[in-house]
């Protein structure tokens, strides 16, 4: 079969894969076999069972769905659903908003990982080498979102070795919190990155013209900093040259300082300019409307 | 035993449906014989397992709790906990509001399923074919809903096959959203009831005097349309004959023009001339403190 | 092996564990010998299958955690995340606020306790005597939360049985609203503690120097009013003496007259002479930074 053809898969195998004892995606992969993209059921260290999409086809597979972010709604500036922000408001008393970057909440399902945030234990638990990420269209079911994705690549060199295994620790490292540091100087870590769909190019289309020239392709960032100390989670698909990250960066702190309170929210100032209007730093309308998937392997 | 009397279940009985294979409270019925009302698993095609209430005695049995519509706070207009319109406030520039009448997000638990909302994988992984409503008192446990119960009926007429098969399709094919249309003409499907408690005077009698003489007992409806273009998703016992849908329809988009932001809320405008004072267009208190139960079979 | 050291359990003790049959820690003890610290699984009578943590140590062991009370945003005045007070604002109207006191809404889980508010089928599903009462750093994990503990102590008098074997109940009969009495006079039970860390000194000391003066340590006391007849939930470790309870009880209803709306949330009033202050009414940083975790036996 094609690696990205969805396939139906019988209720017997659903069933057998309650019986897997593995802690992540890769561990189901290797233990029990298992090569088919689908849904399966992990373990965390402390025996916490979860549900979670396993991508097995991309680049030798065995990656783990482990959180999404997701947009709402845009004019909601930190408010109810903006999870990798603030949801109480523009908030310079609250400097690290949810803190859901470097905590154990959970939130969201697996099934609705495009609906809404989504994050769940594999997040915090798993220990990983590599990323790769997803760009999916907002309501996609689970089955087409390989398929339906407008941007899709991962990371080879292991980076998570050096920041403790997974995004949590990373963030612990690098907290997302406002007035830690300055832009650029202060940034987190810019890794290298391999597309699977898409390339530099096509991944600066689809922030706003303005921000091409402030970005480069081919990378993923974590922590960037804007001018005004506000500090950002990832940015997806690019480096940051300049301190303008709030319009190619996603998730964040509990306080923007710029234009209070219009670059609050998890997908920040990406409508700056306009709704999905793809002018000055506003980002295309693609970009707005799809959920940003990590997966960890 | 009667069909309505709570009875207790014993605890293999309880483990040993956790066993049991199938997709729908139907299924359970028909493959595995089970004839008492309560909690039971169910797998989603994806292979997601939740558990949820079936209905084993009304008209047949099989019938699956998918949802429920409970109102929270009236005095709260779209806030926190309506996530039936919108938890972001009255705003034009949210059309579609939280989108969950045609999204696959999930909510709640079964067994507070009268004291929030409720939204399990069932709403939109079942193919079904009717609908049943009850609606109970807020705070009753799972056991004594049947008895509490101030109103149910179901349809008969398998009318779900011409929508998709369930509210998720439905509402993907009318959508619950701000400016689709004008009220009466563009309302989506009105479907005739068969009650299992209560009658068409007596559903009158659950809606506001004023209410009374604008709709017609004995049917289910939705998508209904205001005089203000903003869509409401179920009048639960009616069919509209008039554009003040907000008085008796339940559920709806994110926007509701008139008297900003007095309508909006999972139960709309129905405390529209005092909290459950049963006069002008409010409805009674008895309505107005019961969740809405949706069941498929 | 020592009480409170982490102890690395295999996967096939976790796996094992998904066996049992109980409905509470106290039978995973006595019916399966089970005396690790840790996650188990537990199903309620209706036939819910939910994980949550055993504490099998502490005088006899057997206690189940069943909520937390965590403060997210002191600043955020009944807003988001206050799901022990009000989510809605402070509110006249909404006497009883969110009202999960005495309801079946669960929230949380069990790895996140101390991240976020906790809730879970076991606060209104087990027939309790004693309870136990932790105060944990936020963010500790749960194998850390013993050691990382600043407080904790346990009831051993069978108090639950006078008062219907739980929370749910108990509340059921001292509704936790507005107006429903006055200060001391109306004020639910107090009841003795034994300490397992701390004493009734320390107790004291980790409220605002006026509290001080206002409390008696030694006590957990339940639904105390304050001189504006606003109700608290839970007085942890002390006995008011006073109508100020706002600055050393937790949790409540939907409406705080005084200073409206400063004292509303799940942490009301204990940041009242600023954060973490320790000075006039404000509790230490400690306390405030503390997650309240709650076992039955």
């Amino acid at each position: 079969m094609g690696a990205s053809a969805p396939k139906v898969v019988t209720v017997n195998e659903l069933r057998n894969r309650a019986q897997f004892n593995a802690r992540s995606c890769k561990e189901v992969k290797d233990k029990y076999g298992q090569t088919e993209n689908g849904l399966y059921y992990l373990t965390t260290a402390t025996g916490v069972v979860y549900q979670t999409f396993c991508d097995m086809t991309t680049a030798g597979g065995g990656w783990t769905l482990v959180a999404s972010v997701h947009e709402n709604n845009i004019y909601g500036k930190c408010t109810v659903g903006d999870r990798w922000t603030s949801q109480q408001g523009n908030n310079a008393n609250w400097p690290q908003g949810e803190g859901n970057w470097a905590n154990r909440k959970t939130f969201g399902t697996v099934e609705a990982a495009t609906d809404d945030d989504f994050k769940n234990p594999g997040y915090y638990d798993i220990e990983a080498e590599d990323m790769s990420v997803w760009h999916v269209p907002n309501n996609t079911p689970v089955n087409h979102w390989k398929l339906a994705a407008i941007m899709r690549y991962h990371t080879v060199r292991h980076f998570l070795h050096l920041y403790g295994g997974n995004l949590y620790q990373l963030f612990h490292s690098y907290p997302v919190e406002y007035n830690v540091g300055a832009h650029l100087s202060d940034n987190g870590p810019s890794i290298p990155i391999v597309y699977d769909l898409g390339d530099k190019e096509s991944t600066k289309n689809l922030y706003g013209p303005y921000s091409g020239g402030e970005i480069e392709g081919g990378f993923i960032s974590f922590r960037a900093i804007n001018h005004e100390r506000a500090a950002t989670a990832i940015c997806s698909g690019v480096k940051p040259k300049s301190g303008n990250v709030e319009h190619y960066c996603i998730g964040g702190c509990g306080f923007f300082p710029e234009a209070n309170p219009l670059q609050c929210g998890d997908f920040t100032g990406f409508a700056w300019n306009g709704y999905g209007a793809h002018i000055g730093f506003s980002a295309s309308k693609q970009m707005l409307e799809s959920a940003v998937l990590l997966f960890y392997r």
